[in-house]
């Protein structure tokens, strides 16, 4: 790496309000992966960015720089148990309150012959993670090499593990100085970090789960839909089919926020049950993913009826040292919330909710925290539900008791029951965006 | 300095378009002085900063904080020889090729009693240093002590010298942050760390010559008046008289770019003769910097052409060790740059000559580098001049006569002869602001 460019320059010309070539983001990446451009310089081009944006050209060559800066996984040449070539698919989620899809999506979809590599997060701040979630299973590992990961792939047709650490490092290192230097809320610089890292992983189908609402970090439909389609643009752009679905994030997802209480939610669905708004979701979503890889006569809620994705799921925790009989951890302590009056739930605040388990030790400040296992809130009323005065509305669990005051704090403000209203409408698929919606980049 | 405000709030304020309270800039300024703001998030913010702006309000007080950042001068209590209150005054210029106008303009305001503390720099690029060029001058030394400044301002009435290390270190470090990140092109920047300095210097009376054209940092009357409105503002703001004249530098300053032959120059000029461009202007920044120190009837033409002002410059060159009488170091080889065709010379470009200075060896590409003191360019004409087919236009001098070639090529295309062509009206003095100019921040 000579300095065939000149940072200065670069930073310059963003500033200015100039298109940076291919050649130029090439470098810039290349150059600050292996510590040649300073952070700060990477701090003032990011903020310039931030302002001045990117356009499409400009954002998949950034896209594809934080690609090759590391790592790829490929599984082109991957076959079944029987040797048949077997497709791929994957999906992403922007993240929310007891989004706990992934866990029966992933053996859900691997029922009809698509294999599922899912590489997951832990969580950080309010919104949970997969594999915080998996860890509370006895035995379960989350890391998995990558001949290991072919192998189950083969043979069990699921995998939700954790990424291995040469994927994308450009976008880890960017990622860490976004968080100090306010530059985290650019359409351009999430967009291509989420694609980066889900391109370099090696799949070639891709849907994604867009949340919308208080819960979520897009606010409202407008900067979701704007996400969506510059996500869905570097997808197409790299060769990857690639559709995103907005979905609902101001209330949370089903009846719990947590780790351990989210996986037995998930089993729930996995058995035919569970709260109706997972199961619509996991079926959408499991739609999706079969029709990117090609498969569009599939029954996905039959699946879940008849046992056929429990099986995969518990092949694919057995798969990874994890033992789907065992008693999963429960909090020591709970502390139940009630309503303060009679009426209608018009709203219960995924933020506030989130916030509430977080605090209760379900997600973690620092990367380098633990997280309680059984910690989290369960929810007995959805909005929509009448209530009476006195009735608990949710159940808050924590090994740390003194926590409890805490996660009330977080919760102030964050249910409204209102007599007389009538039941509030949600929709939880809110828009869907493909490659004919109409690409546009901010 | 405990953490009364987060630095990512900070940033996502100006990125946001917000305005910062006096409190936020106060905390910044001193916790990125102390380490505790981060120089990636600092990055981050000047370029906020620069595409975002700051108001009359935030730039008076972020140029407070970088003054607070360090040690202030206060010449109020300073007595004259007699035991008189001493007035000062004070001059900056933004920068230009060939000004050597502080060397003669400070003896010339000492004539009439008003003390002038010339806090100075070294050349840095195309633009020379105040102190390179006096530090040609054998036995002269620009380090001062500040009681030893106190004692030559009563006794000469003039002092240039380096600044103090402990001054607005604040911008010191700022600015080297700047250079780095892209972020030198911001008004609001560059009036905030001309000012803070000046004010720290303890100046309560100031002119400042803001250069416009090739060879200045600011290329068009415009963002010259809008940079000039800024800092006189800033200047008032402080409590210090504060006036602007904008001045030409398309091209050089009289007949001279380098160090000794400059020095050589001024001295002609406290002689009585000189180039009519220096004279002029040293003469008219004489009458506004007495006026700004309530002076309104000397006549400082007068000055230069009775040994007044000569005399005052042997005792200032005198009181720093140096020798008025000694002969000046001289470039060890020349070549001389012809005419190439009749006509009338149009244009003799400021920049095209500064860099050939430069490169001669008159400046420094980096802070540790040593300048050459004889080298530099002497000018045989001037715009306005009608030349011959081979007649000397300029005279490079140098004692690496390898730079020859590369300072030519910085001549390429810097001069325009033209036959039949009229004599282009120069303007020297473009305009002038004070108070009452209407003071903006953009």
């Amino acid at each position: 790496m000579t300095g065939r460019f000149d940072a200065v320059d670069i930073i310059r010309a963003k500033r200015d309000k100039g298109t940076l070539s291919a050649e130029q983001i090439a470098w810039t990446i290349a150059a600050y992966t292996q510590g040649e451009i300073a952070e700060e310089q990477m701090a003032a081009l990011a903020m310039a960015i931030l302002l001045n944006g990117m356009n499409r050209a400009e954002l998949s060559a950034w896209t594809q720089a934080m690609i090759d800066s590391g790592d790829t996984l490929d599984f082109s040449t991957l076959k079944d148990a029987a040797g048949r070539p077997l497709r791929t698919t994957d999906k992403h989620s922007t993240g929310g309150v007891g989004d706990k899809v992934t866990l029966p999506l992933a053996p859900l979809v691997a029922v009809f012959g698509v294999a599922v590599p899912q590489l997951s997060g832990r969580g950080l701040g309010h919104t949970g993670g997969t594999l915080d979630k998996l860890e509370t299973i006895p035995g379960w590992r989350a890391e998995v090499g990558t001949a290991e990961l072919m192998q189950q792939l083969a043979e069990v047709g699921a995998v939700v593990c954790a990424p291995g650490s040469g994927l994308a490092p450009a976008d880890k290192k960017l990622y860490a100085l976004r968080d100090v230097t306010g530059t985290v809320d650019s359409i351009p610089l999430i967009a291509s970090s989420i694609m980066s890292k889900k391109i370099a992983e090696g799949t070639s189908a891709l849907v994604l789960d867009v949340k919308v609402g208080s819960g979520a970090f897009m606010k409202d439909l407008d900067s979701a839909r704007t996400l969506a389609r510059t996500m869905v643009g570097l997808g197409l752009d790299a060769g990857v089919r690639t559709v995103a679905l907005l979905t609902d994030m101001d209330t949370p997802l089903g009846l719990t926020a947590g780790n351990a209480i989210e996986v037995a939610e998930a089993v729930e669905v996995l058995a035919g049950g569970g709260p109706d708004d997972v199961v619509q979701l996991t079926v959408r979503l499991a739609e999706e993913m079969l029709a990117a890889a090609g498969i569009t006569d599939a029954d996905p809620a039959a699946a879940l009826r008849d046992g056929r994705a429990m099986d995969v799921w518990r092949r694919m925790i057995s798969a990874q040292g994890g033992d789907p009989d065992a008693a999963l951890p429960a909090a020591k302590e709970h502390d139940v919330v009630l309503a303060e009056h009679d009426g209608m739930l018009t709203r219960l605040d995924a933020m506030g909710v989130g916030l509430a388990a977080w605090r209760l030790g379900a997600g973690r400040a620092r990367k380098e925290d633990a997280v309680q296992g059984g910690a989290g809130v369960r929810l007995h009323v959805k909005p929509g539900q009448e209530v009476r005065a006195g009735q608990p509305l949710m159940t808050l669990l924590s090994d740390t008791p003194e926590a409890f005051a805490r996660a009330r704090d977080a919760l102030d403000g964050a249910v409204s029951i209102v007599s007389g209203a009538p039941a509030p409408v949600r929709k939880l698929i809110l828009d869907r965006v493909d490659g004919q919606s109409g690409l546009v980049i901010p």
